[in-house]
C-alpha cells in the first residue's frame, strides 16, 4: 500500500450525538466528507471540520407547510384497483381497498371523465364516462349496466400524502412523534417558482455545506404500500409517481395524440421493466426524461451560482434522471451518489458519464435491522466489498461511503477496523487504475428492449433485491460487471436503426424468460432483427442465450433463433417429433467446474435439435449446450446464478462463442476464485482473491508466462507489467 | 366365480405352426374367437374349429401388383422439410433429407406449383411458385432470389412406397426376405373400385372366416421415419397422410376456399393435437370423416352382403374414422378393437357407440421384446389388466383378446396360467355389469379445443405412451377413467353454441400447458367462453385447473380464470407485487395422501392470490390451491400423474369443488388402493384391490354402512347390494 493513501475518497455519517466519534472516523477512515441522513441533523460543532459537508436535499418534500397549502400541487400517481367481478348489472369498486390510508388520497380535484379509467379487463375496452360515477362520500365508482361476470377496473389518481421513502424509512426504524411528510410537485407552476427560492434559501441558511446531495430530484419510483403498511408494489425504475395532470397535458400536446391512462397503467403492470416497452410509454419516457432534465439543471445551475457542488443519489425521486441517456449529460451535476448492493449496482453508479466523480455507498447501512446484538456487520460489509470490489477494477467509482446512524457502528470495533482496511485498499487501487481502460478481452453486447437505458439495471426489480424468478439471469449481469470485457447494452431499436453496429461486437447475448423485455418478444418475428442477429452469427460472431432466448411462438418455432442455438423448447407441439440427441459431451466451456454446474432455476422441457453437442441435460431437460451455424458459434444455458464459478463458466463460454480458445490463458488465473485484471497504460496489474480463505492460483500475464501465487481471505496484489 | 363362466369374450391369435396350442387354449383360456396376425397365417386344420374366426383385412396394403400398377393412386402423405437458412441468393433444399428413402417418394406427377408449397418461415409467407424449381434429377427444390438469413421450409406431397405399419413390424422384428407392401389410396377412383372387389374376392376365397378385422380403413395415421429407419415422427391422431390432390381438390369444392398446403402443414406442426385446430383444419376432418364413412360403409355393406361381421381395428389406417363422432354410427360396423395400453385408452374402446361390441387388445402383444428369455410376461400382463380393469369397471368392453406371435407365449405357463385367470375374472365382471349404468357419483366435463372428438385421448401422442412432458396432465385423464363419475368432454365451440351445457355439470376440469388446445388459449380472451365458465362457477360450479389452466396473456393476466383459481403465474409482469400468501393449510381434498402429493412435473412460480388456500408450495411456488368464487369452488393443482393416491386427490378435489363432502363414505373405501363400483339396476356392487399386495380397508355402501374387508393382491369381490 502506498504511503499516499491514508486519506481522502471517503464520505462518512454524522449526527449531533456523535462528534467525537465522527472527528475519530475521519482520522481511521481517511474520510474526507461528511454527510447527513434521513432522520439526523448536522452538528453545530463540524462545521468547521476538515471535510467537505454534503447535506441531504429533498427536493420533494420536508415542507409541509407548502404542500398543505397547495394541496393541488401535490405529488400524484396512478393506481389501478384490483380485478372485480361484475355479478350483477351494478358493481361497486372502493378505490382505496388494500391501500395505505395515510399514504395515499383519492384525487377527484381534477376532470375523473377526463384523467380516471373505468376498464373492462374482459374486453379491454374502457368504459364511456357516462356508465360510471364516484362517490366522494363512500370513496367508490359505481359501474352502471355491467356486462355480467366481466372483471372490470378502476385506473385514477391518487395525491402522494405520506412520502413512500419517508413512510419506509418511519416503519423500518419504529419513528413516533413526527410528521408524515407530504411529496410536492416541483414540477407544477406555484412549487417549481417556490422550489427555486426554497433552494437558494436552503443554501444561505447553511453555509457550512459544499455539496447539496439531491435525495433526489422529482419523482418518486413506484412503492405503494398495503392497509398494513407492507410494501405492496414496488418497481425501482417505475414511472406511475411522476404523473399530474398538468403534466400529462404537456405531454399529450408534444406527441399529438391522446393521453390515455392506460398508457401508464399498462393493464395493472405498470409497465415495468419485464413488460416489452409500448410506443406511448417510450414516447411519455422520452417526454420525461428531457422535462425533468431541463428542470434539474435549474437547480443545478443555482446550485453552482451558490458556489456549491450538486450531488445527485441514485434512488428514490431519481424518476426521469436516467443516468445512460443523453439528456442527463447536459444537466450539469458535479457527482451522483448511489447504493452499492453488488456489482451490478456498483457499475450502474461507476459507467455514468458527464459527472466529475462517482461514489458508492457500502453496505451495511448503519440501522438497526443490521446493528443489534448479536448482529454481524463485519460479515455483510466484506460481501458486499469483496462483492463490488470486482466491478470497481473494471470501472471504477471515485469515492466510497457510508450511511445511516454513526453511533450504532461505533459499537463494532470490528467493523471500524474492517471499513478502514477497505478504505485503504480503495484508495491504493484507485490510485493504481484511475485514469485507465482496463484490458478487456473481448467485447460483448446484451441484447434486449432496452438498451443503454436499463444498462446493468437487468433483471433488477428493486436494487439487488433477490427474487426466485429472475436470480439465474441477474447473475449473468452481476459476473459481467466484474469481467475483463467492454460490455454494451443494446436494444432492438438500436439494431432496427443501424444492424451495422453489431459489427464491432464479439458476442451477442439475451437473457430471460420468454415474452419478456429482455428476451424481447415479438421483436425476434421482425426479419430486420432476425437476419441482422443471423448475419452477424454466420459471419463469425457469438451468440449466448440464457433462459428462454429469443423466444416468441411464430411459424413453427418457439425459439425463433432455434436454428443457431440447436436447442428448442417442448410446447407441447414438437412432442411427436423423435428427439435423439441426448448425450453429453465434455466441453471447454466447462472444464474449470469442479463438479455440477449451478444452473438456478434452470429451464424444463429444453431439447437438442440433432447437430447441437450437449454440454449438459437433466433427465432429458438440455441446461446447456453448443452449436455452430457459418463460421459462429452459440451457447445456449439455462440460467446461469451469479458464483464464482459461474463466472468462469460465462467467461469460457464468451471466449469458445467467438472462438479464442487459444489465447485463454492471458491475464488469467487458473482457479477460478481469483481474477487478474490488467492496466496497461499504468503498467499495472492486480491478482485478487474473491473469496474469504486463502487460494492458490497459478497467475497467466498478457504473454503467456506464469508464476504461482498464493493469496491470503479477500487479498489483492499489485504488480508492475 | 359363477360356473357359467368358463367360456366365451375371449379371442387368441394363431399360426401355421401352433395348432395343438391354439386348440389347447380355446380350452384353457375359453376362447371364442381365432385370428391371425401381420406376419402370420391362419392355419388349415383350425378352419372348422368351434370358434369365430377373424381374419385381418389390409384395405389399403398387401397387393403390390395393384399399387405398382396404378402408382398415381398410391397412397400420399404431406412432408415438410426442416428449415433452412439462405445465405445466399440461391437455396436448394433435398427433400428427402433426413426421410428413409424406401418409404416415400416425391409425387413430383402432380402439379407442384399447385400442390407444395415453398414458405418463408422468417416472414411466414409463402413463395410465388415463379420464384423457386425443383430438379427430379437431385431431388432437391432451388429458391431464386431468396431472402438471405431468412428461413425456408418446403411443404410436398410423397407416395407412400412401405406401408409404415408393415416397416414398423418388419423393423420390428427383423423380418429378412420380403416384399415391402405399398400403400395404396381407396379413396381414388380405379382403387376403389378394384377394392370392392378385392373385397369382394377376399370374402369368397376365404369362407372359414367369420368376422372380417379391418386393419383398418383408408388412410394410416401419420408415421414417418428417418434415414437409420428410426421413427422420426409420429402423431396416432394425425391426419397428414390422408391427403392426395383427388381429395383435396373435393375438399375445395365443399368447403367454396382455395386450398393451401399450410392447411395440413401448419408450420410443420402437423396440426396435431396440442394445437388450437384452425378453421381449415376442423374443415378438412369435418370433410374426411364424411368421405371416409361413406366408403367404410360402402365396404361394412358388402361384408354384411356376404354374411361375415366387419370389425375395425381401432389404430393403424383409422384417420377420418373418428369413433365418437356422429358419422360414425352410421357406418353400420359390428365391432371395435382395439389395444389396451391403460384406463384412458380402454374407454377410447369401451365408449364407442353404434356398435355391436367392442373388443380390447391386451398386453404383452407376444412379441420377441417381451417374449425373450429373461422377460417377464406376466409382470406386464398384471399391470395391463389391473390398470385397464378400473375403466372396465366403469364402461365395459364386450370382449377381450390377444394378438402376436402364439407360439412365443407358450413358453411361458406361468403367463398362460394368469391369462386363464383374467379370462374367467373379465367374464365374471362382465356378467355382473352388463347392462347397467355403474353408479356415478358426479357429472364432471373436461373442457378443451377438442370435446367429444378427441374423448379419452387427451394428451395422448401415440396411444399410451409416456411423455415426460404430458404424463402429469394425462394421469387426470387416467384417473378419471376408472373413476365413479360421468365424464364429458367438452369443447369451447359447445360453450359458444349453448353456454347451458354446463347447466347440469358439477365440476369442469382445464388440464395441461399454456397454448395447448387442452388449456384452450385465445378461446380463454372470448367472452363468451370466461363469461360462461365463470357464472357457472360463481353460481355454485366447481372448476379444477390443473398445470396452466385457463393461460392466456390478456389483460393483465396470464391465467384468464386467475380470479376465480386463487392463482396466477409469474411470468415476470408482477415481480414487482409483493406476495405474502404463503402459508400452507391442512384440507379434505388431501386427508387420505401418506406423505406428500407427486405432482409429477409440477410447475414453476405459480403463486396464490391473497385470498387463497394454499395446500401446498414447494420454495414458493404454489402446487395446491384451493379458491372459492361466489357459490362455486375452484381447485388448482400443478400436475398430477397417476397413481392410487392421486386418483384419490383428484377424486376428493371432485367431492369438495361439488361442496359434497359430507356424502365423501358412499360407496367408497378408506384405503385408496382399494375401489368400489355400485351396479344398482343389477343389485350388485364390488370392491376392487388395484395393487400387487394384499390391502385391508373398510368400504362404506350407499346408505353409509360399513364393513372391514381384507382383499388378495389385485383381487376383485363381488355383493349384492
Ligand atoms: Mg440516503
Ligand atoms: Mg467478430
Ligand atoms: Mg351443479
Amino acid at each position: 500500500m502506498s504511503d499516499t493513501n491514508f486519506k481522502g475518497r471517503v464520505t462518512i455519517p454524522t449526527d449531533v450525538d456523535v462528534v467525537p466519534e465522527t472527528l475519530e472516523l475521519v482520522k481511521r477512515w481517511g474520510a474526507d466528507a461528511i454527510r447527513d441522513c434521513d432522520g439526523t441533523d448536522y452538528p453545530e460543532e463540524l462545521k468547521n471540520v476538515d471535510a467537505k459537508v454534503y447535506s441531504t436535499y429533498y427536493t420533494t418534500r420536508k415542507d409541509n407547510a407548502w404542500a398543505k397549502a397547495n394541496p393541488e400541487e401535490i405529488q400524484q400517481m396512478y393506481i389501478m384497483t384490483p380485478f372485480y367481478t361484475a355479478v350483477e348489472s351494478e358493481l361497486s369498486i372502493h378505490l382505496m381497498n388494500h391501500l395505505y390510508p395515510d399514504m395515499l388520497k383519492v384525487n377527484s380535484h381534477d376532470d375523473i371523465t377526463r384523467w380516471w379509467e373505468v376498464m373492462d379487463r374482459t374486453t379491454g375496452e374502457p368504459l364511456e364516462s357516462s356508465q360510471w360515477e364516484y362517490s366522494e362520500e363512500t370513496g367508490d365508482v359505481t359501474i352502471h349496466n355491467a356486462k355480467e361476470f366481466h372483471d372490470y377496473t378502476v385506473s385514477f389518481l391518487a395525491y402522494i400524502m405520506w412520502d413512500p421513502v419517508h413512510m419506509y424509512n418511519a416503519v423500518t426504524n419504529g419513528w413516533t412523534n413526527f410528521e408524515k411528510q407530504i411529496t410536492f410537485d416541483v414540477r407544477q407552476p406555484k412549487t417549481k417558482e417556490y422550489s427555486m427560492k426554497r433552494l437558494r434559501k436552503f443554501i444561505a441558511d447553511n453555509p457550512h455545506v459544499d455539496v447539496i446531495r439531491y435525495t433526489t430530484f422529482f419523482h418518486q419510483f413506484t412503492l405503494i404500500f398495503d392497509e398494513l403498511a407492507r410494501e405492496k408494489y414496488v418497481d425501482w425504475y417505475g414511472y406511475s409517481a411522476s404523473v399530474s395532470p398538468y403534466i400529462l397535458e404537456q405531454f399529450e400536446k408534444e406527441v399529438g395524440y391522446k393521453f390515455r391512462p392506460e398508457f401508464i397503467i399498462d393493464q395493472g403492470y405498470m409497465n415495468n421493466t419485464y413488460r416489452i416497452p409500448s410506443k406511448e410509454f417510450q414516447d411519455f419516457q422520452a417526454f420525461q426524461r428531457r422535462e425533468v432534465a431541463k428542470l434539474a439543471k435549474e437547480m443545478v445551475d443555482i446550485t453552482h451560482e451558490c458556489g456549491k457542488e450538486a450531488m445527485m443519489f441514485l434512488g428514490d425521486h431519481w424518476i426521469g434522471m436516467e443516468p445512460f441517456m443523453d439528456e442527463f449529460k447536459n444537466i450539469g451535476l458535479d457527482a451522483v451518489v448511489g447504493s452499492v448492493g453488488n456489482g451490478s449496482t456498483l457499475r450502474l453508479i461507476s459507467d455514468i458519464k458527464g459527472v466529475k466523480y462517482t461514489e458508492g455507498r457500502f453496505l451495511p447501512y448503519f440501522f438497526p435491522d443490521t446493528f443489534h446484538e448479536g448482529g454481524d456487520p463485519v460479515k455483510e460489509a466484506k460481501v458486499n466489498w469483496v462483492t463490488a470490489r470486482r466491478a470497481i477494477l473494471r470501472s471504477p467509482i471515485d469515492r466510497i461511503g457510508y450511511g445511516g446512524y454513526l453511533k450504532l457502528a461505533m459499537e463494532f470495533p470490528e467493523f471500524i477496523d474492517y471499513v478502514e482496511s477497505v478504505c485503504n485498499e480503495f484508495r491504493t487501487l484507485y490510485e493504481n487504475i484511475k485514469g485507465t481502460t482496463p484490458y478487456c478481452i473481448k467485447k460483448v453486447a446484451v441484447l434486449n428492449s432496452w438498451g443503454k437505458m436499463r444498462a446493468w439495471g437487468n433483471h433488477m426489480v428493486h436494487h439487488a433485491i433477490y427474487y426466485k424468478q429472475n436470480y439465474s439471469y441477474a447473475g449473468i449481469i452481476e459476473a459481467l460487471s466484474g469481467a475483463p470485457f467492454d460490455v454494451q447494452f443494446i436494444s432492438f431499436d438500436d439494431i432496427r436503426e443501424n444492424p451495422a453496429i453489431l459489427d464491432d461486437i464479439d458476442v451477442v447475448l439475451n437473457v430471460g424468460g420468454a415474452y419478456t423485455a429482455y428476451t424481447g418478444g415479438e421483436n425476434w418475428a421482425d426479419e430486420t432483427i432476425v437476419t441482422a442477429v443471423k448475419r452477424f452469427i454466420y459471419n463469425g460472431g457469438g451468440f449466448i442465450g440464457v433462459g428462454e432466448p429469443t423466444a416468441y411462438q411464430h411459424e413453427g418455432r418457439f425459439f425463433q433463433l432455434a436454428g443457431v442455438m440447436g436447442v428448442e423448447k417442448e410446447t407441447g407441439f414438437t412432442l411427436n417429433t423423435d428427439k435423439y440427441n441426448w448425450d453429453e459431451h465434455e466441453h471447454f466451456i466447462t472444464e474449470d467446474c469442479k463438479g455440477d454446474v449451478d444452473f438456478g432455476e434452470g429451464q424444463k422441457a429444453i431439447y437438442a435439435l440433432p447437430e447441437t453437442t450437449i454440454i449438459k441435460q437433466n433427465d432429458k431437460e438440455v441446461q446447456m449446450a453448443v452449436h455452430e451455424f457459418g463460421k459462429g458459434r452459440s451457447v445456449y444455458i439455462s440460467g446461469l446464478p451469479y458464483s464464482f464459478e459461474n463466472s468462469r463458466v460465462l467467461y469460457r463460454a464468451i471466449i469458445w462463442a467467438s472462438h479464442d480458445e487459444e489465447n485463454l490463458h492471458k491475464w488469467f488465473s487458473d482457479n477460478y476464485n481469483v481474477e487478474v485484471h490488467a492496466y496497461v497504460k499504468n503498467g499495472k496489474y492486480c491478482v485478487v482473491n474473491n473469496t474469504y480463505e486463502p487460494q492458490d492460483t497459478t497467475v497467466y500475464k498478457g504473454d503467456g508466462s506464469s508464476f504461482a501465487l498464493h493469496l491470503e481471505a479477500n487479498e489483492i496484489k499489485w504488480y508492475e507489467i
